[in-house]
């Protein structure tokens, strides 16, 4: 189903030194898989995270923000798929500082170090005692080499576990960054993630680790769109374990500092792309470049009402292209002052309209030859300035509202 | 298909003094049906009309605006379905003054006593010839008595026709207002009709039949919502032929005036949810009304955010009782400093979220009841002022897929 993604191999996954990842059944939702994640740190890491805008953000988004503006050293991640504990008010809360007491009390550690994590229906009670039952069980099975148990545990409409690696020198060690996503629908910017984990050995200083994070989900995360719900739960977090014998990284300005960046982006679009090409019902991933805009926000205005038109991604599916119906979105974008007569459209090298009309040499031919590929290119040109913006979606399918349709049950 | 809606009857619907309705088979798309349709207008009416704020409105959009403009009297409307001329440049524009030439030729007039709409198909050449070798067997066929037949000819994914007709008092003058609609997808508000054509026969000042036009707009066709695409092509003209035996209305606020908006908004909320009970795909009508905002503009937004979302409308489609995602589409509506502690959330009658969690009264099999209604009515009180808002959507089915897949074959 998914679109051009095939799962991880074990093999592939760079252990990080200094974090380890357990898995178990705790029965949250279904019994018999695997719905429950902890990660543990080792002492001396960073971790830096995003969460979502939504302003009803689950229980857990509360919980960790307030473990994180409290100071403690994090060194434990609670992760259950089956249950996002959003839309619980302050019961949902208390669920949550449940999970990050017990597990902190079994690692001896204070709760504030434990950050919680939650995925799945929304406005139930979370079983805090069906989590807590299992963590031993998570905590034995904790090891270094256990990413892809981990990007299996935070599945919930994921049809593939999704995991990325990478290397790369930096200074005299040769650095390593590996992460974990999850979320296949209600996406969309900010954040897009769902849930997603990304894990260095790189030695960063905590301010640069979280101005690193917010980059990354900007550039990553935060470009991917599926249907256009923000959800409550989205959450990046960042950890660097320090591990690594290379100078201390103090700016991402310096040359180490672009080398970690370019090492990490690598793997975060990766990751978030992923989200896109295993989308609800997914049959084809969409880059949809704005170019010519006065600011950047203009053009992702634009690219992001194309993306989330339900006549633009229905035509995707069916291969049609009915491709004036991309005009009409970039038409409601919101760009009160827009001209029709400076407005381009291409379809990979296909030139479909110019000067907000159809081009005469554009044959229909041609678009269909483009609509039935799995991978398109949308680029449209405003004409009215220098900047451009990206952001990647997919097609809107029966199996969307049958997934949907059907999710609970 | 429709939800709780039904072809009118000729019968039902009053003919207006002073405006005939012709239509034809012109073959624009299909060969067989009756896609042109001319309105006739005897001298001394006043019109009135509002378009869609989409910035790639479509090509007779601005000749509409440029004759309305010019102040010569309206004395004819050209309407084709099958074609939307949108998004086909400067040719486009051409081609819809063509149009209008070729009327006003046949009926003595000008040019810039026609009004020309298009609904169907963007980005393709308006077929100018095929049009206006209908015209004459469209004039032939105008009657007062033929608003059914104009509905039928407006028509393109609507499964059902849709006209209404309501008279009253005003003065010694018993008044009449009959209106037609069409458009089932590409809906949302600001315009949500695609078409609608309104006429009375009741006597009102031009500028008061404008305030009116856009009042009326604002209160029936800018509420309702299928799939969030607003049109290039939205249009709603309201006639006023001035036949009544009425004193001229020259204020909404007196007490004619105010019984000819009852009269007219009876009929054109009628019109407007109809757009969305025929809806592409729909099963089920929804009311969405949100209470307790500081102002109609955010209630607004929030009504939007949940009418809008594929997870909302998927789970009605479902009947599948997943009101989380409700209070996940509040949370991302844009309101910055909204506060989860003060939401409410009621599915008819039934107290679903306090305080933003689960209410513990709720039980899932009462939302179970009202998901399985043909109508249901969704209440958010945002408990932060005394503003409210209401709009009107329907839910996301595979039909929509499947009709949207395959709009063009």
């Amino acid at each position: 189903m998914a679109v051009n993604l095939r799962a991880p191999l074990a093999a592939e996954l760079h252990p990080v030194a200094g974090l380890r990842l357990g898995v178990t059944e705790a029965a949250i939702r279904k019994a018999n898989r695997r719905d429950l994640a902890v990660l543990l740190i080792e002492a001396g890491a960073s971790v830096a995270a995003v969460f979502t805008r939504n302003r009803f953000f689950a229980a857990p988004i509360q919980v960790c923000r307030e473990h994180l503006g409290a100071g403690a050293e994090i060194r434990a991640l609670v992760i259950n798929t089956g249950n996002a504990n959003a839309g619980t008010g302050t019961d949902g809360v208390a669920r949550a500082r449940s999970c990050c007491a017990a597990l902190a009390q079994q690692l001896g550690l204070s709760a504030q170090q434990v950050l919680p994590f939650s995925t799945g229906v929304i406005m139930e009670p979370l079983p805090v005692e069906r989590i807590e039952a299992g963590l031993a069980a998570a905590i034995a099975d904790a090891r270094e080499d256990n990413w892809l148990a981990a990007a299996h545990a935070i599945m919930t409409t994921d049809t593939v576990p999704k995991a990325f690696s990478a290397q790369a020198p930096i200074g005299a060690a040769m650095v390593c960054v590996t992460g974990i996503s999850k979320g296949a629908g209600m996406i969309r910017p900010n954040m897009a993630t769902m849930l997603g984990f990304m894990a260095t050995d790189a030695c960063v200083a905590q301010p640069v680790l979280q101005q690193l994070a917010r980059e990354l989900a900007d550039a990553s995360f935060n470009r991917v769109t599926v249907d256009g719900d923000t959800s409550t739960n989205d959450s990046f977090v960042l950890i660097a374990t320090n591990k690594a014998a290379h100078l201390r990284i103090d700016s991402l300005d310096s040359a180490d500092g672009q080398a970690l960046k370019a090492l990490t982006l690598g793997v975060a679009k990766s990751l978030a792309q992923a989200i896109v090409r295993d989308g609800e019902g997914a049959t084809k991933f969409i880059t949809i470049t704005v170019a010519g805009g006065r600011n950047a926000g203009e053009c992702h205005r634009v690219a992001c009402a194309i993306a989330h038109s339900p006549l633009v991604k229905t035509a995707f599916f069916a291969s049609d292209p009915n491709l004036g119906r991309i005009l009409a979105a970039v038409g409601y974008a919101g760009i009160d002052d827009l001209e029709q007569e400076t407005i381009e459209l291409f379809l990979d090298d296909v030139h479909v309209a110019t000067r907000g009309g159809r081009n005469p040499a554009y044959s229909e031919a041609d678009g269909q030859r483009v609509m039935l590929q799995s991978e398109i290119a949308v680029r449209v040109e405003l004409g009215r300035g220098s900047a451009t913006d990206t952001v990647w979606t997919c097609d809107l399918s029966h199996d969307y509202v049958s997934i949907n349709a059907d999710y609970r049950s």
